[in-house]
């Protein structure tokens, strides 16, 4: 697509930042004629209104022009007078003058610029009836009356310490429930002063990053694994190698040929992990290997970073101790977030930080960020403390097994053999294997499902080298039953269309 | 002091934590006697139950031990069977084998370990009636009731896109909201798309060290000036050159002579400066000033960074239009905060970023936190549309004037001569010079004043080489005339009473 909308601001002013910048780029040449309104609105699937508000601001600042009777064009100086576009094209970079110069990190993250934001695709696309996006939070499960009760509480009972720079760990009584509750739920113990809070697994990984990672280090992720972990390391300036996963999760062996490739022992310093349900296989990591991945950090002195995502929603099976209990936390960093248990836009999840580990990343937040907002941490002990959120877990985990169960039912009826379903013992998503699609034609069954209201998305942005097969990543805690069986089967009349 | 508090948890877990680390550095050494409960809580100003329960917890772990009769000591094997303490002295370095090796950035922010946190200060002093930290929120100005309403209604309207994750840049109603405020109250004229909210000033910062300083590049920073600034940029690995200030702000031609001596033309990456009341000095950067820095940036191809921390109080003098204004903003880039206008258990700040820095400081923000929390934003928003934060910056404004001239008169009444004030024109805060106090007995000044209810703070903290001069740094902003007025008296008092 030769316009990318990027999420920010109104509508209207994304299809203006959009055409401008293919303009610049050079996508949208000097006297090429720009798609008509009615046609432009239709294909973004936005109202007319909203790209003709975008064109005229266009016009106005001269990028476009209008020829009577023959349309709207890119204005004949539009492309070359800006100096962006006046880089030489032969040397392949973008050069603009009036940029600063970076730092290493500042191109490093530079280099994810082609990635589409997140929040364009949740910001812009029309609202699907049956989206299987992994990550939307389950609005109808959450317990919005307790949550509004607890912030109005934290608000009235604000002393003038509530509005003063906190605590740089997290607010202590956040730490103290939060302790309290990873030792009930997860096995995971640890003293409070051990909890830095963080606004999500995001800045947990970047400081991580931080502290822990050189440039030219070595960090080992598991493939396919968490692209959040592996754009954090990689802005680091680490060299990110992947780790296969197979059925019992992170091959470990591999991991040693990796290390081995990498420069050998001592040369890798952290390892990322999903072990209680691999993202996004699904695969859980066996007590075995549990071991083998503890004795391969103990000989490289690499830290072990275990994401436990979404280690509340566990439907099969005995839970294994998690890396962080059986080490007994002095090699593994533990990971959690609240971000699937209650919602995103909440920004806040936890490290719980070898004892070793606690200052430099202490030191590091206090540089990164200062502490975070108090009114969230505050009703968020408060929601614990009274017993709400765990009455609220244990309902989404019984409403998250209906939905399961329900996904596999449809999936058996409506897709037969034309899919194998994997990962499906944990978490709020599974992953769809598709036996008759070849990965080339899955951009457009993605496509074709949108137009019938079921929002699919690929596992191969999970991959660092994609697989031969295509393959999606289905998420169902935002759906109600009816949804999913009604999305699943209008998928599998899908399927059932294309040779 | 032997024994710090830093601020985490309870009182009684802070007393625990902070003899173990005494035993473990070796300032209580193995067989000393420990403080009577009753000495070390008049000491601590706290409460004797709270030494107990912190000496009780060090009993059961083997920290301390009783001999009867004859009081509580240290442990023979304490200080020698940890960890910790077995690193060979005579390297001067502590050894601790269980810590993973960090990365450079670990070991640089370590380096501020022996900075004591803020938040220690915070929530372990007891509560002084006449406290002049700067900083303090002005808890009876705010608009709590609004600001109660505006989270309740953002609360009540949240969609599901409220719970999900957010626009990168921050939130797009908020972005809109403040651009158009900047520009009335400021002069400060941006797009929205080019304002990025962080948490705070200290989000910004790091944001922009990381992003603009390469190890070893220069960055140039007033000099006496922001820790947060300083402490960011030696975070990134950058040589720190202070810059000298005098009445009419940074001098520019000392700037010159330090880009000089870092290396000459191209060398100095960023330089940070408060132009509107030099932050702690309170000068005003003169319009000639202002012109000769852009000029300088230009010269260097180095980013301003304008901190605009309390622009919206000035009481003196005509406002001078802003770096960012005067420059088109392509070589400044902008920052503020709502800490001191509201609170700053808020975290919310903004960046106006140059066109061309929008896209490197988005992506760093994308991999540093993913974005904030929406409820205060959306919240601020509102508070911002509906008129109420311009209200309360009118009338904060009002008294924070009111209780500027009360602490001038009440300075002229009490101390005279005594002191010299400086930087009184415009924000929340003074600099009061002491013509008779030598810098070494400026401690004991400062217990002494503690004793009589009167919280001070020195202007050291602020150099990196401090002046032969003792000198306070006096917030007014959280103090009723009555308290500035009786804090100033008793000063007075205290300053007559010394030779």
């Amino acid at each position: 697509m030769w316009l990318v909308l990027d999420g920010e601001g109104s509508l209207s002013r994304q299809v203006y930042r959009g055409v401008r910048e293919a303009i610049r780029a050079g996508r949208l040449a000097a006297g090429a004629r720009v798609p008509a309104t009615r046609a432009l609105a239709r294909d973004l699937r936005v109202a007319r209104i909203t790209v003709i508000q975008g064109y005229e601001q266009l016009l106005a600042e001269g990028w476009l022009e209008t020829r009577r009777g023959a349309g709207t064009f890119v204005s004949a100086g539009a492309a070359v007078e800006r100096p962006a576009a006046a880089a030489p094209p032969s040397l392949g970079v973008r050069v603009s003058p009036a940029r600063p110069r970076l730092s290493a990190f500042g191109e490093r993250v530079l280099e994810t610029r082609g990635r589409p934001l997140l929040s364009a695709a949740i910001s812009t696309r029309p609202t699907l009836p049956y989206d299987f996006r992994y990550g939307t939070p389950a609005i109808l499960d959450l317990p919005t009356t307790a949550w509004q009760r607890c912030i109005g509480r934290a608000l009235r009972r604000a002393s003038v310490r509530a509005y003063d720079y906190g605590a740089p760990l997290g607010n202590p009584a956040l730490r103290e429930a939060l302790a309290e509750y990873l030792a009930r739920s997860r096995g995971v113990r640890c003293a409070p002063e051990r909890l830095l809070v963080v606004s999500g697994s995001q800045q947990g990984l970047d400081l991580a990053a931080r502290v822990m990672l050189e440039p030219g280090a070595t960090a080992l992720i598991e493939e396919p694994g968490y692209e959040g972990a592996r754009t954090a390391f990689r802005a680091a300036g680490a060299r990110v190698v992947g780790v296969p996963v197979d059925a019992e999760g992170l091959d470990v062996v591999a991991a040693e040929a990796a290390a081995a490739g990498a420069g050998g022992l001592g040369d890798v310093r952290a390892l990322f992990t999903t072990p209680s349900h691999q993202y996004p296989l699904g695969a859980v990591l066996s007590l075995a290997r549990r071991r083998a991945l503890l004795d391969f950090a103990t000989r490289h002195g690499a830290l072990v970073i275990e994401d436990d995502y979404d280690g509340e929603f566990r439907f099969e099976g005995k839970p294994l101790e998690t890396l962080h209990a059986l080490d007994g936390g002095e090699r593994v960093l533990y990971l959690g977030t609240l971000s699937k248990v209650l919602f995103p836009a909440l920004r806040l999840g936890y490290l719980v930080l070898p004892d070793a580990l606690v200052e430099p990343f202490l030191r590091a937040r206090l540089v990164a960020d200062g502490g975070l907002a108090m009114l969230e941490q505050v009703a968020l002990a408060e929601l614990i403390r009274e017993g709400s959120f765990e009455r609220h877990v244990r309902r989404s985990r019984a409403r998250h097994l209906e939905r399961r169960e329900t996904l596999l039912a449809a999936a058996a009826r409506h897709l037969g053999d034309a899919v194998e379903i994997v990962g499906s013992n944990a978490g709020l998503h599974v992953v769809a294997w598709l036996r008759d699609v070849e990965p080339a034609a899955l951009r457009r069954l993605i496509d074709d499902a949108a137009a019938r209201g079921i929002g699919l998305y690929s596992i191969h942005p999970y991959y660092e080298t994609p697989p031969p097969r295509a393959g999606l990543v289905l998420g169902y805690a935002a759906l109600t039953p009816e949804a999913i069986e009604t999305g699943i089967e209008r998928l599998g009349a899908l399927l059932r269309g294309r040779p």
